[in-house]
């Protein structure tokens, strides 16, 4: 937790003077930030502004936050909208962290044939659940903007009749070992990237992608698995010098 | 797995012609491939060539192999020296898997300030876990080569006496948020990249770096986990085409 992040009804107003924090964000800055008072901590509300707090008080399993000013925009956006085909429970949780941390606003998780059924059930994709995660994302990059998280529970109308309203205007890519062209770097301009299950998309589902208009690029000859795929893909995404 | 990876001590000769499956590779066989007698599967041998093989027959806990043919050479090497400093295990796992996933080969885990001295305790570190954790890599990525594993537990001496001949011929950079200039992308030639501990290296390491040639490089303004760091800026440095 680079940042603490507070829900906007956590904070008595928009510019609050004072938080108390308890919970995980309390015992992170208790015991890993080993935070003692009159120390300057990070601090941002979900949509809005980051800035700093002073650590007014520690005690047991409470923090108490005084002095908060909030001045500074959050980080700019990478402008890639993912639709990754909904992977496993523990790799959906790292790929929604990836893609947060990362910095991209729009996820889709969607439906493909080698998507097992079983993960359409998980716990994870509660909206509080997936809440969670991205503000864990947003805490570890120093960030107040959430991404939407989106789910496509059947490929072909999916693809068919949203993908080319979705993609329109964008370079849209879909990362598929063994493509012909390599995927791009450091895009200028706003891309739509697909990432497949850990087995891949299938021909067919390549196919339905390339008729509205989705190129598949590989990234070297390896396969990866998608939750070391998104943040290896994004990072080779991610514009060059704009970012800092 | 994408690859049943053996060990050289496992198969008969150089080029066997049947082998037999037990324990972890067996039963992800049989229950994830859900392989039947008569289908191909990939396979490899460490450190030397890929190819496929034929399921001879599937029992519980075992499966036999036979037709084996090796027949292709691993996937190139991405030229990057990955030096890394020894993160906590659970993230020293995914360091060490998404590196031999992506193709690094040397792979140097080193001291600094900032990392935790009960990390260097880690039974994740005995050699014999390392190499379970970089076969995995491998199995994933369809690869044969093992990478290099290097422990370097003194900064200073390890910077001041080593870097220089390992940074030599490479362009070198260090991940460091808030650097002033980007992380380059699709570096055609041979690198070495550092990446520090989950909160940084400090400024005096980012400035003896910099004194053996060592640039201080950004991934956009965001600050990333080692986890996440690690497949993002390699995706990023991965060459363009050839790699396929």
């Amino acid at each position: 937790m680079n940042c603490i992040v507070f829900e906007p009804d956590e904070v008595p107003a928009p510019t609050p003077a004072a938080v108390e924090l308890r919970g995980r964000r309390a015992r992170h800055v208790i015991q890993v930030l080993r935070a003692q008072p009159g120390q300057r901590v990070r601090v941002g509300i979900l949509g809005g502004l980051l800035g700093h707090a002073v650590v007014a008080s520690v005690s047991e399993e409470k923090v108490a936050l005084e002095s908060i000013e909030l001045d500074t925009e959050p980080p700019a956006a990478i402008p890639v909208t993912l639709c990754v085909a909904l992977p496993r429970p523990k790799s959906l949780r790292r790929v929604l962290h990836a893609a947060t941390t990362l910095g991209v606003k729009r996820i889709v998780l969607m439906e493909s044939w080698r998507v097992d059924k079983s993960y359409w059930q998980s716990p994870l994709l509660a909206p509080e659940a997936i809440h969670s995660v991205l503000r864990l994302g947003l805490e570890q990059a120093v960030d107040t903007i959430l991404p939407t998280v989106e789910v496509k529970r059947r490929f072909r109308p999916f693809v068919e009749d949203e993908v080319p309203a979705l993609i329109r205007d964008t370079t849209a890519v879909v990362a598929h070992p063994g493509a012909a062209d390599s995927m791009p770097a450091e895009m200028p301009g706003p891309m739509t990237l697909f990432v497949g299950p850990d087995r891949g998309f299938t021909p067919f589902e390549i196919d339905l992608l390339a008729s509205t208009g989705v190129s598949a690029r590989c990234l070297g000859s390896r396969v990866l698995r998608v939750d070391e795929a998104v943040p290896a893909l994004l990072g080779r995404l991610l514009p060059g010098s704009s970012g800092s």
